[in-house]
């Protein structure tokens, strides 16, 4: 293992909680055995890591720190407890690795699957609706996600536990309308706005096409409506006023992809 | 409005946050305006509320008080703080409620729709993944839930307050799988257990299903796996190794009752 956690670290880990602090430095933390196995699988590189002294006392945690070790990862140790003071989960599991934020732009979502579908989030806020969605857009063969203003940091320490390493995998692009509509258009991607009344998914599907989902609350916005070429929606038959956004998201994808 | 909460409703206010005193009690909480409208919309009774004195400077906090009023529901009034305090949310918006646990049996599920489909629980922990798949249930049209053994409180704040006012129309049924099992199929219903690797939701769709959902980390469980008539999944095309159990819930309830 490597010494300990210069100040400089300590300090670094500290602020990853707050957005500004990531957006400055362009890091971000993961959080746990899993989550950091995810990373290490992934393509993002580790900057560092800060593990507690007990995680090679399980086989796990020990394959984990030889992995980190092959791949030239500085790991840190540190107490169980002092590692919890650091970490946004009150039970950390044993690790925290801190990795650059991957930008992606438009031309970084893959396009050759047909169907092609991307998910485009408009103020979506909370960050385990915004993780599940991430997670079952992968899950379901979908390009990439779209994060338009309003929409929570995908980089959250709470987006990326809930989106289960999808979102070191599948691009992730912050983008505004106008760039994203003009990027839409000349691809030839039909855009589907999600809302509570909308018409089915079209029948034929298009070979093409942007899903957007809105905020829990308000729904999609009015620029999105504008932009949209149809609303889709889910017939509702209860007295449920509206799905929650991720369980919506997984329907019209599964229709979008099937 | 009704006098100051009394010493005794103020300490079950407090220990209403324990599973063990809604058992004890048959009682549990409904924090904000939105929550609580829900709740007097319903068939429950609500035994006493809790209010913010500026609940009633909006339009909308008047007119609930106005509701709650018309229904002969004590309505003791206190400070943002104090109200705050005995909230399980960090803002409870204005105003709590108490209401009885409603005990609904098996023979509660409604079956007069075709298909008739009822939503089993087999040890989902999560109470957002809980109350999600409730709205989802209720959304879609699904009879109700059952919670097997070792599934999250449907009464903890956290899964009434995902569940969006679900919960308070849709029959949720504390059973074991000997009970469920015999009812089942007594009543011609087909059991469906959702795991990764499954195979396709039957075509044609059997008129009556049971769809039974495991543990976000384990999965369904032994006894689910030896009682169902089929193991249904979602084929998965990304990296990701599973979707999110309410996720998967609304997409499998999709097709089962399209």
């Amino acid at each position: 293992m490597a010494p300990v956690l210069s100040r400089r670290e300590e300090r670094l880990l500290r602020s990853l909680r707050q957005r500004k602090t990531r957006e400055a430095e362009g890091l971000f933390l993961v959080e746990g055995v899993r989550a950091v196995e995810d990373l290490a699988a992934s393509a993002l590189p580790i900057r560092f890591a800060l593990a507690a002294s007990t995680l090679g006392d399980s086989g796990r945690g020990r394959a984990l720190l030889h992995l980190l070790a092959s791949q030239g990862v500085a790991v840190h140790e540190t107490g169980e407890r002092e590692l919890a003071a650091l970490a946004d989960t009150e039970t950390p599991q044993g690790i925290l690795a801190v990795a650059p934020i991957p930008s992606a732009g438009l031309d970084d979502l893959p396009m050759d699957a047909e169907p092609a579908v991307i998910v485009v989030l408009d103020a979506v806020q909370d960050p385990g609706n915004f993780g599940t969605l991430a997670r079952t857009a992968e899950a379901l063969g979908a390009a990439g996600l779209v994060a338009l203003p309003g929409t929570v940091d995908p980089w959250n320490p709470k987006s990326v536990r809930a989106a289960m390493g999808s979102t070191f995998r599948l691009p992730v692009v912050p983008a505004d309308w106008e760039g994203l509509s003009q990027w839409l258009s000349s691809r030839g991607f039909a855009t589907l706005a999600a809302a509570a009344g909308g018409e089915p998914v079209p029948d034929p599907r298009p070979p093409r096409a942007a899903l957007v989902l809105g905020n829990e609350g308000a729904g999609i916005g009015d620029e999105t409506r504008a932009r949209a070429d149809r609303v889709v929606g889910i017939p509702i038959r209860g007295r449920a006023e509206s799905l929650n956004v991720a369980a919506a998201g997984a329907i019209l994808l599964y229709e979008l992809l099937r």
